[in-house]
């Protein structure tokens, strides 16, 4: 069960409204790394977890980040407070309120559709969305992805700081990042009391892929790090990356029923390609200036530099001189 | 403006109540594929068009659609017509319910969710999303995208007559089915009337790259076919094909202004790998059984075979024995 | 600021696990109408709310609607407990599992992507989203809207009730239920107690508009009924509901630069369509059975019954007899 | 069926192309609470009413809504008719369509994407969703979210208008403006001709928790108003209010069968957390300045005054000095 | 199985950083007509393919997709090299970055919350969604998509282009926009080379529906054109056109079984409108001035002109003056 | 640039189709923990990245997981390559369509929409989106977001092979588990070769608030752990844990301007709830049986037991007796 407690978890001062500020800081409220995606990911966490410890833990850290929910989205309301008298009310002079939801970003979403509050989007007006929870009920992964959404969290709000002069918005901010920081602190200290965390989960990975890094690009070798250097690697080189990791073919197979063969070989059939005939098709019926060789012509080789490209601005200035073969 | 007409398009004799099959004909009411999509691609094409004639015909189709989405919107709400009137009165034995919404497909989310209406949603029950809608503003791309939207709205309807024997709903659907074959041909005719509509649009392709295919496969050279092979094209041989197509080096460049060069600078010093050491890790701290070599050891290359791998069951009973560094 | 108690709002008595059931109840977790959606409506209307008892009213709700998502959240926890030991732990016979993760609904996706915990999805495994929340920050909409919320989530309970015989869950659902009900209530005093508070907002209607009930369909005149019958109301017979409103010629017209003009006429010539020419198109090159007539024949009027339409297996079996023109 | 008429049901005089204002007009021509959703949501509850009064309604305000989308539809087109042409034909100046398309809100969309057409998205360029529609099949829920749909759309045309001093549009969006006021008048008279129609739906509340108001704030009493005071309500004061409402112990529990305990047990003691030990974390290995304690350190209380948090720019710049433990 | 060669399809030569044309350029990479629709269309039907030759064609063009992903994506990261210092830096004067945030477009997100780099949304900072693709696993389908979407990608760039006067940008996106012009052209030849490919799948259309079009609106005949005109057609005048197609009546009807009827007329009974009362409504006790007549009063004739409308201010400046009923 | 090689990465051998194991395959496929996440999550980094050797790693990574998204949606198409010639040619008993479309899961969507091939979703037949990628451009957090993206990888990988008996598949699964293993280890090398990475970024936390855990919960103290316990820790009681943590009154505030403040005001005094009446409601005028106490009544303290709740079947059935007011 929740109470609520009129105090805030930190007090809020903000020096003077900023519509266009305020719609940077949903991205803390309504964004992939905002509170509420924090909040919900601790809380669901912790609703199906059996290890009395752990719950508590992300029952209190849940707790607390809804507290931060609303500390980022009394900031996004202090800074929208004008506005949100001139939504409501109107102004005077019809053109003002245009020039008022057009300060920047995407604060005439908040301005038109919300009136002024603190919607649940992010910076860019896009609604809050259960994707951004990454839970998978396995807690050796999901304190993983607890670590890392901290560790996310911690850096949007220190851009958000550095977006803002105003010194009550930027201790705000300073004490909401700060507590991602002793939640990360947190959750390691979750993570590391399991033992042994790695691999997650119970199945064991087969030993011959589990040391084993592949040169996927060709050119020059990867530069060595200790991420594919040093005696726990074996670096497959490029050539060999390129080949079937089990050592046989590569080919995908499936036994397929009498019916099912059947069918399929049907299917086949009725939509084989023919690959003798050169067929007119539709683009060579609406070929015009600039489309290259179409049936029956020879390909074309006549190049564009660069400069006739930037320069290029009609189908008239460009391409080889053509015309539709329906006009012919 | 529109106005309504009491009758359907078709008229709609169901046989039975079958609130799976009205799960699956949501597919083209509510679906990708389906009547809202295309009475909204049609409706809205034909607003910003300035050409007379494509505007009528836009907007008579958009109409038309609308008229099928009533059409097909109907169907469903007949086959789901006794799950309704139990959703809204309940059911005298409780467990009964639980079976009547368990029948098939998702059909529990319209029992539950939507009480048995004909919501906007696909078969999957994803709500209806403007997504869906590809339309650009160029005719001569639209028409090609609303040719390709009425091929496949055809074959959805295919499918959907395929999976039922109820003569009434084949029909009705069979009708809806005909109707996307007359509209393909009427966009083809509109896309053809424009001269020259291929390349869409007014810029000319560079010609040296209109009339090549680039063998971007290593392994045996592409099948011959008429989109690779004839005189109309040249092939870029795959060794050719992974040089860059203008002869330089592939590389990218931007000239940054001194402070744009220095904050980059900073950044990438602050946040530089070192190559050297071979750092412990938090995989180091936790690892376990199955974790491959962890930081100190040689690579493993312990094999698990694919019988050893199907007989795999937990952490103990596979990968090399090995106990995590923090135990030792 | 957010507290946690570690009781729960109600007390949770499961007989049985069920992972079908509580993917159900998942509707009233994650789904539009649930106990997330109902929290963020009510917080964020709070946190911007200025008049200080509506302001407490909203937050007290939003506070107990958190608990309520803890209610339902903690009877999908029960009723997949069984579920979630055996997807952390595996089953000893291998196809077991797959049937476990087949028994109906979408709850194969709560055990394989969330691990048999409460994800905040909607019974049809859609994450939920923002888009839930439809206030716009006028109280005098934003308190219909969430009279209209309440309403639907009761109707949800009510239902999700009559799919259980389980007493305990029954129970809890009835006061979760019996909760929206006081919540309607009071959100109706808020509502009432703002006067006037319709229309909601400041500007007027025009008073010609206000009144009148447009007859929008053809056929029969609409049912007489208190929404477009008696005194209050002129109901505008469906021709005249086919005139413009305003009297005028229903036209559209914008003052365009000479510029504008220049480019859109160059626009509408380069995408002129030939009215007179009867072009060959991509339909026709492809045409096969069952495509009707194509360019150069005469329209088709030969029927295919309803019997035809219900046994038509293959292209050959329907349709006129005819071949590709390209095979001519 | 449907039919379509030439004439907009209003008529649309624009007195110049504005690309800015087109992009906030698409707030109701795709936005949540525009006239697509209107249409849908009347026109899918039409479809599946049996009442013949309500079904005759629904459908003749989804007509008009229809034509209403229209109507906004075309007014966005005529504000971007200037751009649509540029767009088209490009424009003489290179530098001169990157400032046309940043003139502000997301025009630049608009521009880019749907070539100036009148897309289906809302004002922050979002598409349209099915998840704006909040039918669930039972009229007393679904005619009350209707009442608050149409106040939702009066304020945002009310908005709209304040927004532009374009006499023609001020009056178009006046008349949809009313138009709202009107239909939610038909949509009050449709619900109280049912009755009852409180609680919605079948099932009775518990009379036990119908009128109580449960105080889930501590600190001060919330402000007393007629949601929670009078003979009406009991308010559960916020001491007892954080007692389990059906005076048990606010625990949750179900029977699990044999093989489930057993499969839980092994999860839990798999992931037990390790609560004696402190173990080194990830964090420790990397941690540097402004990380606070780590492993083996006191906690650290030195503080950072509001100041020094407004002027911290670096890690070097506040927190303690100290230097990772890989360090040391 | 796939590799990748670190050099780029095609060298990128950028001229200065600009962080409002990578959010434009964004589209191609991030949006629905961009390189990871493409790539991921292409790819996934060729995993469906039983073709050989198709299927070749299929993962070639897929490939060469995913390198120009990388070409534009790399654009988007050059042009917003000095943004990704700032932000991770963080910039000495702070209003500063608050300036750099809000220089236009959706350029805020791409800083915020992806920190410079090339993100996968489009243009309107909406993340890609695999709702872009439209496959359906029916190659005469699914080449029309493809020939669609490639003509809808040749415009997007062809936009870009015009929107930058940076001579490396518009070479790089000329080589984009022409590759789109080729694989148009190979999807083109691949859709003719299956004969017949018209109407595409299996069952044939209704004779009786192929060849008709059928006039939805009224007011005048529509423009004739090819897709309605000449033999090919038969067009079914409006008056015809809203006579259901069938020649039955258009009703909708299914035969349900006892319990479905029973419960289907319970509900009608429990939720029938009183249709000769004239009940009193939350509307009329609310309401105020501009709310037209309320229960009791005569609907309200009164108007208020269009400069009226433009100059109404508040809800004493319009409408007739009322009080309301409850202050009576 | 990509090059593509015909073979798989692993040799796919499976026993016999399964379209439902072929649904519940497609978690890896399309779904938020799978191949394409991993992959586009990767390229899109290594894209941005400025240290050469992360660089090269990233590419590399994500060029594996694009070879790993082939493998398993080759998987995908053996499974379903039964139900893909039956839905592309049709089956000569009507019924048995049906029958084969509703055979668990969503693998209805599969079939209906995507013709039996892998389409870009989850097992729950969402579609893919990038909001499945939470990059956001800083490695010390994406770094993070890479190691608890391999775990989830991992974990779900383990699931999927505990659903089928089928060797060849388990063996391609457990190759495709192993790699995350080995990706995890590369990703952790990668973190701790940057020096310091905790906190992430630049800015360090307040001291004050990195090392303290704040007791959210009221009831019993927390289990004692590492996360809250030992000298690197101070707790904050509960009690004072309900404090403002900077010690102020926990209070928000703005500065307006004259006119702010004054439209403020005004919307303040239009929008007042009048507290002192007690107004009738909507509510009030519909209300029934099982309302409770409505307006001018005593609150209803009857209590129903949990029996009857369970046994309650129709609104006369529970509740106190009475009747709409609008009756008596």
């Amino acid at each position: 069960m929740f109470a609520h407690n009129k105090r805030l978890m930190y007090t809020v001062r903000v020096s003077e409204t900023n519509p266009v500020l305020a719609n940077l800081m949903l991205e803390q409220f309504g964004g992939p790394q905002g509170e509420l995606a924090a909040a919900m990911r601790y809380f669901t966490q912790g609703l199906a977890e059996d290890d009395p410890g752990r719950k508590d833990m992300l029952l209190d850290i849940a707790t607390e980040e809804l507290s931060h929910l609303e500390v980022i989205g009394t900031i996004v309301c202090m800074l929208n407070k004008g506005l949100k008298g001139a939504v409501a009310e109107g102004l005077e002079e019809q053109g003002e309120m245009f020039r008022m939801l057009n300060k920047g970003g995407d604060s005439h979403v908040t301005a038109l559709l919300y009136g002024g509050g603190a919607a649940l989007t992010n910076s860019g007006a896009l609604p809050w969305r259960a994707e951004y929870i990454d839970t998978i009920g396995e807690p050796t992964a999901d304190l993983r992805s607890n670590i890392a959404a901290e560790a996310r969290a911690k850096i949007i709000y220190e851009r958000l700081i550095n977006t803002t002069d105003d010194p009550g918005v930027r201790e705000a901010l300073g004490f909401l990042m700060t507590r991602e920081i002793a939640h990360q602190k947190s959750f390691e200290k979750a993570l590391y009391s399991i033992e042994p965390n790695f691999p997650p989960g119970k199945l064991p990975g087969m030993p011959q892929f589990t040391d084993k890094y592949f040169d996927m690009s060709n050119g020059s070798a990867p530069v060595p790090g200790p991420w594919n250097n040093g005696p726990q690697w074996n670096v497959v080189a490029h050539e060999q990356a390129q080949m079937p990791a089990d050592g046989r073919d590569g080919s995908a197979s499936v036994k397929l029923g009498d019916m099912e063969a059947q069918l399929g070989e049907a299917a086949k059939e009725r939509l084989a390609s023919n690959l003798e005939d050169d067929p007119t098709t539709g683009a060579d019926l609406g070929a015009g200036p600039g489309a290259g060789a179409t049936t029956g012509e020879d390909a074309n080789e006549g190049e564009m530099s660069a400069a006739e490209m930037a320069a290029t601005k009609s189908r008239n200035g460009g391409g080889r001189g053509r015309t539709s073969p329906r006009n012919r």
